[in-house]
């Protein structure tokens, strides 16, 4: 039986894992990549996840190692599951988590929609997938991309000359004619137990996630919950699953990328969810039954705290914004940078999304973020 | 600004205060009894509270002190405040909550409904008490009592002989005919901002609470929470106060005990409020505005998990409780003593405190508890 978790990455999901982990009566231990992390709360040991040694000695402190973030290197994973060593995801599976190239070819064998893609290792490739599909693709590197880095929209095959110098094959895909992006959370459990919340609406400015709406206007709801199934269980997933993905105007929905960990699109379960992704993860690796997904209430806003500048950390402006009736405001302990994630806001209302919605933005107003 | 909160004690209290101090974004630093504490993870410091050195050793990291309990001598407060120290609630106020026969003098003082009551220094005064009020009387140490224990029920003064052993002077108190024991939670800001929670109706075994109801059915919400605030102004009381009191059959309500911290009556709103009462306890020492204390569901049942001996500690049980859909189980994290709290569940409900209350024993029962 797992009784003190291991997370690898010292962010802010690493840090909303803290209160489940304590309600739970599991240990919670952190791999923080710095001192002053989010999570250093929880924080037993400083260092490089890239590192086997360090990686190691901090999962001997654990019974099940799961990750804030997917940046621990594959082989070392491999290493660890080789001596024994629970991981949750596991290797196979975080495969596809870290590299967009092989869950594009485990997607499209799984007969999964995803948009037209292909490997590609030169500017001629490019060229000739430019021709096919439009004169316009998004260019992505297989692996390390994350909040719109890693990606560009390809006009020209001369834009993509300097990419292969850190990689030897890219992938390019067709440049989707979305109506919108949605995001499909689920988790599935070591057992093999399975869960979804309602696919939920994500709003995205400069390719960071800026708003989530729950659920989602008028989606297909069991459409979207079937995809997410389909993958947590093709790609043998553990822990939450997030599914995001392109909604076409003929209603077709296109997996864009996936994530093997809580996600940003699921903050607003905290206060909105019966049980929160959070706890859900938690439950899910450590092969705790999951918990009910119903909604806390009808309808529920998230909005991003980004920050502003390098020195805006709006706890200045906390005093009147924590007034804002109805708003939860969240904080990640992190010092100032521009776009970084600093926090979010959720708001939950049983009457409409724009009620939501509008006690959100007056808490984000309020702290002049 | 207070950026870092100092509590004093490292009980299921202090744990609680993690989640919303991270929320919030403030800092927690525990002073624990003991290493392994209920509150471990935050706790920077493990020493004896009853030594000035120590805890102004500990004061000097944090802004704010406040308190998991109401142990912390009050010459050492006196002390740190003479020092500068920020203590909330501070020494003046906890007197009242740390000396039943000094907050019985207040109160009454106050003009406030309490029981007839007296200070008595020998047997001889006990008998005479007894003759005044029908030979059965509650005889109380003035501080140190907890849970039940420096209580006793006096029908002859011969059984309070031993207790002057400790004590020279003793609260003696009208036993009380009452139809049920409410408790009155409110929380009032440095800055005097006051806002209260609906009354509840507590309900104990062998002196243990056992089981709340939120709220108290068909009880005078406005007149408990007027007392309620008679109390934290009169007392200058700061951070959550917990005002336990005697319903009468004639609907008077007689104040039992104060407790001026986050209290085992309130841990309903963890999931039943809006704002939790560890987030107000929080915000009112730290000075920042309170939150709503709105109900996110209408009704809320608390349950306590009580030791069963001395090595249930529930744990195997849980994978079973978990699947139990609609309970939340707060666990401690502490080893296992017949009848110490191990922690509690709340279950909601928008139709009826039964239905609350069906679900969160269905909970307990898989538990074994």
């Amino acid at each position: 039986m797992v009784k003190t978790i291991g997370v690898i990455g010292g962010g802010q999901l690493a840090r909303m894992m803290i209160t489940p982990a304590q309600q739970l009566g599991l240990g919670i231990k952190v791999l923080a990549e710095t001192e002053g992390s989010s999570a250093a709360l929880a924080a037993t040991q400083v260092g490089d996840y890239t590192d086997l040694d360090t990686v190691r000695d901090f999962a001997k402190t654990v019974d099940v190692i799961t990750f804030d973030h997917e940046h621990v290197p594959i082989s070392i994973l491999e290493t660890l599951e080789a001596e024994g060593f629970n991981v949750q995801p596991n290797s196979r599976a975080l495969v596809f988590a870290q590299n967009k190239l092989e869950m594009r070819r485990r997607l499209t064998e799984l007969g999964l929609p995803v948009p037209s893609w292909k490997a590609v290792s030169s500017v001629t490739e490019i060229a000739a997938f430019l021709e096919a599909h439009g004169s316009t693709a998004i260019l992505k590197t297989p692996t390390g991309g994350y909040d719109g880095k890693g990606v560009i929209v390809v006009n020209d095959p001369a834009q993509a000359a300097g990419w292969f110098e850190k990689f030897d094959v890219l992938l390019i895909e067709e440049k989707v004619e979305f109506v919108r992006e949605l995001a499909q959370l689920s988790a599935r459990s070591v057992s093999g137990q399975w869960l979804s919340w309602p696919v939920v609406q994500t709003i995205q400015r400069d390719g960071v996630c800026s708003e989530v709406l729950s659920p989602a206007p008028y989606a297909d709801f069991a459409k979207a919950a079937d995809l997410a199934k389909a993958i947590a269980e093709g790609l043998n997933v553990t822990g939450v699953l997030a599914v995001e993905m392109f909604e076409t105007a003929d209603g077709r929905l296109l997996v864009n990328e996936l994530a093997m960990r809580p996600h940003n699109s699921g903050h607003f379960s905290i206060e909105g969810s019966f049980t929160s992704q959070f706890e859900q993860h938690l439950r899910a690796v450590a092969d705790l039954p999951l918990g009910s997904t119903t909604a806390t209430q009808a309808f529920a806003v998230m909005l991003n705290l980004l920050g502003v500048d390098d020195s805006n950390t709006f706890i200045e402006h906390y005093p009147i914004a924590l007034a804002t009736t109805g708003a939860h405001i969240h904080t990640y302990g992190k010092s100032a940078r521009k776009g970084r994630k600093m926090g979010h806001i959720t708001a939950l209302s049983d009457v409409s999304l724009d009620e939501a919605k509008a006690i959100a933005s007056a808490a984000k107003q309020a702290l002049h973020a």
